[in-house]
């Protein structure tokens, strides 16, 4: 496990506390005028593997100072079903934030059910309709992974205007995002993936390296340039050896560590702050519901 | 003017032809099952600047079959006015097609009555829901401009897996648009803007570069890799010393193409190509509404 005394080490736990605390002040600030509904976590049918997250998003709310309400659905929900418990959660004023956690069970549509969240509730940015308007830089509710990797950049002090950022990976959700809003705050984006002839030619001239691709290791010290900062969104289940099942990110930590200026460990780094960012978009949904005239002021 | 038999240089015009004899023969089988309905060009109050775009677009309609009809509206036309006319013009089965010429009157938010086209009947894709969909790879209808980019590249007959390609320019309606449809086919993009530490470390080790910054020779021999291709989207005014007035591109189509594999000129580029995409996409918008219904089949 990497030193997190070591100063090349982003602590994504310090992230995810300074941001809650400082989202928790704005919160408060603006229960003052306006209520301030729960998140609603949905989950259709059991399922072990989600639990964890849920957890983490509900002390991670509670730290915001946000109700969190964990629904879970049974597992032979229809589509329609479910379609319907979302728009009545929609029209639900005391509702801040859907959050729909996955998997869900295989007959139903997951795309189809995340586009039935209204965009003023979709706290998790995975509308469609909120990830296109990133390419018109309006990023208000992005999709937390993505918005978490910018985070960490931002969390290096390096200047974005012009910065060199290579990001490994082009799915909807992380690398094409991540290239929009690094390149609306003036970064020079360059977007790798599995065609990409070369991958280290790029990533060795680049200030910052972003990698969410899902295979373990897959980046080594030999593809940093020195001094660059690595953010590492990837989450392999890897058993050793030895029958142990451990964590590992899509960079080698330990050994780019020896190289790199700045770090995110896996676990411990992007995962948290992608759970701040969640509550980062409950604010910014509790603003844009206000502004809509959703939310009935508060009575002086 | 460059020589136009120098097979370096694409010669636009002769792309267009192509592409217009394709799209009118397919045009002419769709119409064998449902109409096709005319396209339908919208200038509000007059602007002489536009006609020649205008004249353009109808005599390209014409060699690919699609009627075409041009109204003018009055200049002094409210913005509730004209969306209510092209709310009709959506509603209208026999109109396939809205295209709004700009500029517009200073009065009018032309963002906004882009957005009020349907999208299925958005032959520009100028729609900003047209846009956001090409996060998710649906380029069915996409900004004419960036699709002709995309052909130009087409035509250098490079494969698009795993070529590096440079965009000079971020524009939501071309940069952005062109960067995502060719990561879309397997290229590596590096998008480059006015805050790129140096343009030139990137553009010159691209097999392609593509420019849309609006100015003038922005782009010397200097710039380019031997053998690449370059794809030149400015088109600018210049009046020269013998008071003249030049259109030049954002390349230095004269000196570039004693290096370059492939250059298009300005004009005769991508100019022509964009006004063929305009009737792809309207080829496009047939299907696309048949698909949906919206065409009753004809009786055989």
């Amino acid at each position: 496990m990497a030193d997190r005394r070591d100063h090349r080490i982003i602590d994504g736990k310090a992230v995810q506390h300074r941001l809650l605390a400082e989202i928790r002040a704005e919160l408060d600030a603006a229960a003052k005028t306006h209520p301030v509904g729960r998140l609603v976590s949905i989950s259709i049918g059991p399922s072990p593997e989600i639990e964890v997250y849920v957890r983490n998003q509900a002390r991670a709310a509670a730290e915001a100072g946000l109700p969190f309400e964990q629904v879970v659905w049974p597992a032979e929900a229809t589509q329609e079903d479910c379609k319907r418990k979302i728009a009545a959660l929609n029209d639900d004023p005391s509702v801040l934030g859907i959050i729909l956690q996955r998997p869900v069970p295989a007959h139903i549509h997951v795309r189809s059910l995340q586009s039935a969240i209204h965009p003023l509730k979709d706290v998790e940015g995975m509308n469609p309709a909120s990830i296109g308007n990133i390419v018109y830089n309006d990023i208000a509710l992005a999709p937390c992974t993505a918005a978490a990797a910018v985070e960490m950049v931002r969390a290096t002090g390096l200047s974005m205007p012009g910065l060199e950022v290579v990001m490994i990976g082009h799915s909807e959700i992380v690398g094409k995002p991540v290239a929009f809003m690094l390149m609306a705050e003036g970064a020079t984006v360059t977007v790798c993936h599995h065609m990409t002839r070369s991958v280290a030619m790029h990533s060795r001239r680049a200030d910052v390296v972003i990698v969410a691709v899902g295979k373990a290791h897959l980046i080594g010290p030999e593809m940093i340039k020195p001094g660059a900062a690595v953010i590492d969104i990837g989450i392999n289940q890897v058993t050793d050896a030895a029958g142990k099942v451990r964590i590992l990110g899509d960079v080698d930590t330990e050994a780019v560590r020896e190289v790199a200026g700045w770090i995110t460990p896996v676990p411990g780094g992007v995962g948290p702050v992608t759970v701040a960012m969640l509550m980062r978009n409950a604010l910014t949904a509790h603003r844009r519901q206000v502004a809509a005239g959703w939310l009935e002021a508060i009575e002086a």
